[in-house]
Formats: structure tokens, sequence, C-alpha cells
């Protein structure tokens, strides 16, 4: 949308909408009027209008993540804004949930903000069905679209991720060589990234001699108290486990309150592996191994990639970042 | 700062500066290049500009807070943001760090962006010196200055506080009353939140015909390894005490950890009341006792303020909300 619409709609000149937004009293109040609420129906803002004219930025990039009270966005947010700011960008955040509808809306309200780019944070904003990412495609014709541990195809879209395969690939291979055979999957999001970890869990097994079946597979609610919950109830229907790799530490620390609440000792009967080196790693007792998913390296190398596409420098369209294994007490290796 | 300091700078008429942002063709580049090159020294962002022009707002609100990955600051991003977004107001981040040179900083910033507003974000932004506060006071003469708990006198500034003395004077009186004689008190800030804490506790004490002596009052890093180190070393100097009440969870967690560590029974010998009721209070193991401080309500209340301030509405320019006492398992009332 842009001032030629807004004109059209309005049926004025685009010299009356420039005239209207100049506050030039050589428009009637009438038409005036009319303009300023063709604006508001079509969301126009006037940043628009400062971008369409001389000056080319408004040096300000939007960023979408579906919960800042989320801990692994909180960190994502707080990295981008400083790492931009420190790059002489502001930010506008919205927090969009989960709904796709409600992310599109806020995407069309970042758009026509005229945000120099747009981050999307987090991997929840890349939908299974490819029509469902066509929006973001089409904004990327206009600016560039970043993916914080996301990938989408396209051009414009550049893509930074924490190489959530390898992560989970390591960590249990390194819990089936410490002895484990019976390894339960926990998660929550079916994600790009969430089906990456599932994949490096399950190709760690099948290159162990194991199978990760079905029934030793389960999404749940990342809360702690319903990991815990569902750990009981799968214990209590006969399933029998040695060793859980959690997406999350929520998850994970869910996990060590199963084996708290069931009289399960960790880690001699028990190992648990959390996802994000998260603040709950180190409250739960024992504290939590995890998966150290680097989301200060991959907000740097976003904005880093960002600054390339703005100063013209050819960078790739995606980024790979290993993530660490970090051991604490819930494992015996 | 505005287009009159630009013309002024530059050497040019308003109506030179203004063909300017109009990208009127009717300007020498050399001229143009000069004015670009004042407001880029000042500055100057053209918000500024079309806030001067025909439409009054840009319905953005500059929020600051200090660190978006602090838990309760975090959440507190999450709810302004979303309540912010359902009054039609996008908002900017700033996350300032500690340092009172760059909150000035990034206030000046956001002042300069035109916002219609500015959040302040927890009680770390009002300094004890008077004249420290003094920018934001000046800056109250031109835009409604919110503080998010945290108090600050001055006309068009407006503040949503929870009851932090009476939080704590209520949990204080709680542990005396289940028999806890030797209550430590811990805390990090000495803002105008963290001093009514320590105030409400003392209180507390007083009216239970006891004292908090100054070697039961620590501060400490808002840390969980820091708090169980202090613990274990103020044990080890022979401090004795059977309950200690934390400014913050993080600092609770901590003292579960330090229990553990020592061999202490949770809450047999030592109880332990935390504060925000954040995610950590459901992870340590006993779960924490802690305060509720109600970031949700204090978020609402904030934008309801605001909006009413908007609308003209004679609203109350200080609102307190009381915390709520959570009962888990590191209490034994």
């Amino acid at each position: 949308m842009n001032i030629y619409d807004v004109s059209k709609k309005a049926n004025v000149s685009i010299a009356t909408v420039s005239r209207v937004l100049n506050g030039n009293p050589n428009v009637s109040d009438k038409t005036r009027a009319r303009v300023l609420e063709v604006m508001e129906n079509l969301g126009y803002t006037p940043n628009v209008f400062a971008r369409g004219l001389g000056l080319n930025t408004m040096r300000t990039i939007g960023i979408m993540c579906s919960d800042s009270s989320d801990l692994y966005l909180a960190n994502a947010i707080y990295y981008l804004e400083r790492d931009l700011r420190l790059n002489g960008y502001d930010s506008i955040l919205c927090c969009t949930g989960y709904e796709l509808e409600t992310k599109q809306k806020y995407f069309d309200l970042l758009c026509s903000k005229r945000v120099d780019a747009i981050i999307l944070a987090g991997s929840k904003f890349i939908e299974p069905r490819p029509k469902d990412n066509a929006y973001i495609q089409s904004a990327a014709a206009m600016i560039p679209i970043m993916l914080l541990n996301g990938y989408l195809e396209g051009e414009n879209i550049y893509s930074t991720i924490c190489d959530d395969f390898a992560a989970t690939y390591h960590a249990a291979s390194q819990l089936i060589r410490s002895g484990r055979r019976k390894l339960l999957y926990l998660y929550t999001s079916t994600s790009y990234s969430g089906a990456n970890k599932l994949k490096g869990c399950q190709a760690a097994l099948k290159d162990g001699g194991l199978c990760l079946e079905p029934e030793y597979i389960h999404q749940c609610r990342k809360d702690i108290t319903a990991a815990k919950e569902l750990l009981l109830s799968l214990r209590e229907q006969g399933l029998e486990f040695d060793s859980i790799l959690a997406s999350s530490d929520s998850l994970a620390a869910g996990a060590v309150k199963y084996a708290h609440a069931a009289g399960i000792s960790i880690p001699d009967e028990l190992s648990v592996i959390g996802y994000n080196n998260s603040i709950l790693s180190r409250c739960t007792d024992p504290e939590l191994t995890t998966i150290d998913s680097k989301v200060e390296a991959l907000c740097a190398s976003t904005v880093n990639t960002l600054m390339g596409v703005f100063g013209g420098v050819n960078v790739p369209s995606r980024t790979t970042i290993a993530a660490d294994l970090i051991k604490r007490a819930t494992t015996n290796f």
C-alpha cells in the first residue's frame, strides 16, 4: 500500500495527499478529512510517506517473536535489540502468539510501518504448507527477511540456524555411549528446529544400532508440571526408559521433578538432557546437562548478515552455528 | 529539537528543509546534502517531521527496560507490548543496561523519535539523587512518562507500583508466626522497589518484637550460584539463621541450593521465600514459596492509565497493586 492507493481511494490527486501530509493549508477541510480517513482505513502511516520522500530509511528493524516471555526468545530479543542498536538501528517489537492469521496480520503491520527489514525470531514462523509462507516470500521482494533459527527458501531471505540436528545427534550418542538403551524423546514443537532435533536423535540411535520407537517419542506442552505428569503416566502404563532427551529445559526440568516424585535416582537410574542452557538448567536439583543453542551467537550473526545485506555485501543466505553440550549433573558422562 | 533547529543550523529557510523532506527537486544538490547532514548530526528523524505535519501521532510508545532477558522484565515487555497493541499502539523497545549515562542517552533517543509516551519498565530508572532524574521530569513536559514499579514525583509522570512493602511485611510476619526467629534478608537492588521490600521486612520484625540486625541483611548479585556461595560463607562465619526472605526468585533458588549443599532440610530447618513468582520458583526442589508481584496487572494498569491520559481523562498519578503470597514447599505455613 502506498500514496497512490490513498489518492485513488480518496479520489484526489497525489499532490493533494502530499499537501495533506505536509499540513499545507491549501486543501479544503472536507478533502483533508477524507484523505485522513482513507489513510486511517488503509492503515497507512506517515512513515511510508517519509520513506517515499528524500530520506530513504527509518533505520528501524521489525522484530517478530511469538512470545517475549519465553526464556529463549527473551534472550534473543535482548541480544537482537542490543546488536541492532550498536549498528544504529532501532527495533519495533511485535509479539504475535502462535496463530498463523495473527502472525500475518502483525507482519503486514510491520511492513506498513516501512521497517528496513523484519527479523522473525524463533522457528515458529515457518509453516509446513508452502502456501502459508507465501506472504513472507512476497514481502522479501521489498525488504530483507531474516530468520533466527528458522529456514525458508527464497530470494532476499536469510537464515541463521543452530545446528539442532548435530546437537541432538551428539547428545543422544553420548547417552548411548554411557550405556543407556531406552531413550525417551520429549518435545513441544514440530517447527523446522523441532523437526531437526528429533531427526538428530533418531539418527544417533540408528547409528548406535538402536531404534527410536514411536512409543518413545512424546509431545508435551512446554511446562514443567505437564512434563512431570506425562512421564508419571507413561511410567504407570509400563513404559520403561533409562534416559530422556528433551527439546527444552522446561521439559527436562519436568523430567527431574518426575524422577523425584517417582523416587528414581538421577543420573544412576535415569539420565536427562535439556535444551537451551537456560537459567532453568541451573535451578533444578541435580542441575541439568543441556544443549547450549548459542542464542547470542545466532543473534550476532543475524545482525551481521543484515548489515552485510544493507551494505551490498555478498552474504550467505544460510549460516549454521554449532551447539555445545554443557555437562552438568543429570548425566553420568 | 525540531525543524527550526535544522533550518537554523543548516542556515536555510524552513521551506527549504520542508522541500528536502518532500523530495522536491527544487533544491540544489549542495543544499540538500547540507540539510541531510545537519539532520543526521542532530539525530533528527523524519518521524519528527511527520508529527509536525497534519498527523499528530505515530501511535508509538517507547518502552525502556534495563535488560529484557531478566525474567520479570521479559514478562513486563510481553504484557506491555500486548496491551499497547490491543489499544492500537506500537512499541519501540530499548534495553538500556544499568548505567545512568546510557539510560539518559536512550531516553533522549526515544524522545527524538517522537514517541507518544515513554514507559520505564522496572524500578531501576529512578536514581537516588534528584538531579539525576531531572531529565525524566523535563521530558514529562512534552510527553507522559509512565513508571512501571518505580516512583518519581512530577507533573505528567504516572506510576503503577506493586505494594512491595506490604508484600514483604506479610511474608516476614508469616515467617515469624510460623516460629522463625532468625531471619536473613537477601537483596540485589537498592531501587525504590528494593528499598520498600527491605522496609516491609524490617517493619514486620519490629512489630513481631524482633530486630533485623545489619549482619542479617546481605546484598548479592542476582545469580543462583552467587547466592548459594554467599550463604555458605555466612554459615562458615558462624551466622545462624532459620529463614531467608529474598528479593528475587533467583536469590531464593540459590538459598535452596545452599541448603542442599549444607545438608539443611527445607522447610524443617530453614524456610525460604522468593519474590516474583517466576518460572524459577517451580523449578527448585522443593518448589519456592514466593511473592507474586502481579506484573501482568501492573502492565494492564500502566497501559490503562496511559490511555486515560491520552483520552484526557483524570487519572491517578499513582496506582498501587497488592501482591500475593504463593505458598509452596519452602515454608512450613
